[in-house]
């Protein structure tokens, strides 16, 4: 009798991976204070600011993926992020794309255009966590690449969040701006649930897949909490009250 | 008459370099908390134990440098950095290297060899940092990667300083760990009169080079900063006490 334990079925896994979301950014304190409407206006245009970066490199992220990728039917879906982030003018529809709607947002909560694209405010640690995604993809199998994108299936809650809040939270952030949570709510659901077979499939073929894709699924978290990070560093004052908790041994 | 300045001399091209240190790590508040004395044991040890993923990354960084780069005299200079920290055993000499010295440090600051190996106290965003080092000189040109070696200019004096206050300051540290930084004293001057020579002379071609030269030394000081950013962030409590002054326009 071999020792590997079996695989969980898929039911288990996929609870196994939305259990995750404990680990969501949404926790981290820079987004518990946005959502409570407590941030200053220079502090939600460092975020948009900052989190400009990682907008801007999810298409070069996806385009490494599909140039790993050699099935085509897989490239053929995972095109449509590229198209949707950069915008594409094909067959006569015209769409701007998550990049500029992203710069709309920074212009709504008063930043010019050229504070946005020119990077100007970046935080170093912001751009390591964010390139330490798009290296990932770069240098792993495609298959491990679409598993960390799963981030998708807490993303909705947090667009959501951000509809319902603004607008008596931040009243001054033109309502225009929102239009790019808006959109993502279509476009994550609908990309999650692509991403969200194919490893519920694929990683399911051994236990020790699982295992890998929920390790997989640790790191982005982890890449999105560094960037959260990043910028609560970059836009609060903080003071270190004293040592954590016993980490080391 | 060409607008373009001229470039500056090679006195004032080394004094603008070394003029970067006030952005070294030595000033961050986790480090001043260390030369201070003020570090609980399980705080230097998560620093020893973090700290320890970027030794491991400093040889895989100069191998990523020997792989661009199509000059043999300087590859023959260069392998020196990885077998400093890689160790060797050539010609009758065994020399265990810097790797291996970490390890001892941190067995001289309480931790088993395989807490710090297995990694396993390693902050995500410590490694991200890090990465992006490795990252840099896998996808620069050799000659920018050496440049981005001068954070080498601003380390005797931090090794010293350990040296100095460590056995008062923490005197529970086993007195033999701290191999590593008399060794590195001796290696890291060797090592930047190298890179310094070499960055001098290339990057004063022109003024847009040697301004280039100072970008690429501030990147690796925003590695250092966000890699002890990690450290405190995984080893201190802190509190948010309010936005930082503007920063967003």
């Amino acid at each position: 009798m071999s020792s590997t334990p079996a695989p969980w079925s898929q039911e288990e896994f996929e609870a196994k991976l939305r259990g995750r979301s404990t680990s969501y950014h949404i926790h981290h304190p820079f987004h518990v204070m946005m959502a409570a409407g407590t941030l200053t206006r220079a502090q939600l245009q460092g975020w948009v600011a900052n989190r400009f970066y990682y907008q801007i490199s999810i298409p070069i992220k996806d385009a490494a993926i599909l140039s790993n990728c050699d099935d085509r039917e897989i490239r053929r879906e995972w095109i449509q992020r590229i198209l949707d982030h950069d915008g594409y003018h094909i067959g006569g529809i015209d769409d701007p794309g998550g990049i500029e709607a992203w710069i709309r947002l920074g212009e709504a909560v008063g930043l010019s255009r050229d504070d946005v694209t020119s990077l100007r405010y970046l935080a170093p640690a912001a751009r390591f966590a964010v390139d330490a995604y798009v290296n990932f993809a770069r240098r792993q199998p495609w298959q491990e690449a679409v598993a960390s994108s799963l981030t998708e299936l807490f993303a909705p809650h947090i667009h959501q969040q951000r509809i319902d809040t603004w607008p008596t939270q931040y009243p001054w952030v033109d309502a225009a701006g929102l239009h790019y949570f808006k959109q993502r709510l279509t476009q994550a659901r609908r990309d999650v649930e692509h991403g969200l077979r194919f490893t519920l499939d694929y990683f399911s073929q051994t236990r020790a897949l699982q295992e890998r894709a929920l390790e997989i699924l640790q790191f982005k978290l982890d890449v999105l909490w560094a960037l959260a990070d990043a910028i609560m560093l970059s836009q609060c004052e903080i003071e270190i009250k004293g040592p954590k908790a016993k980490v080391a041994p």
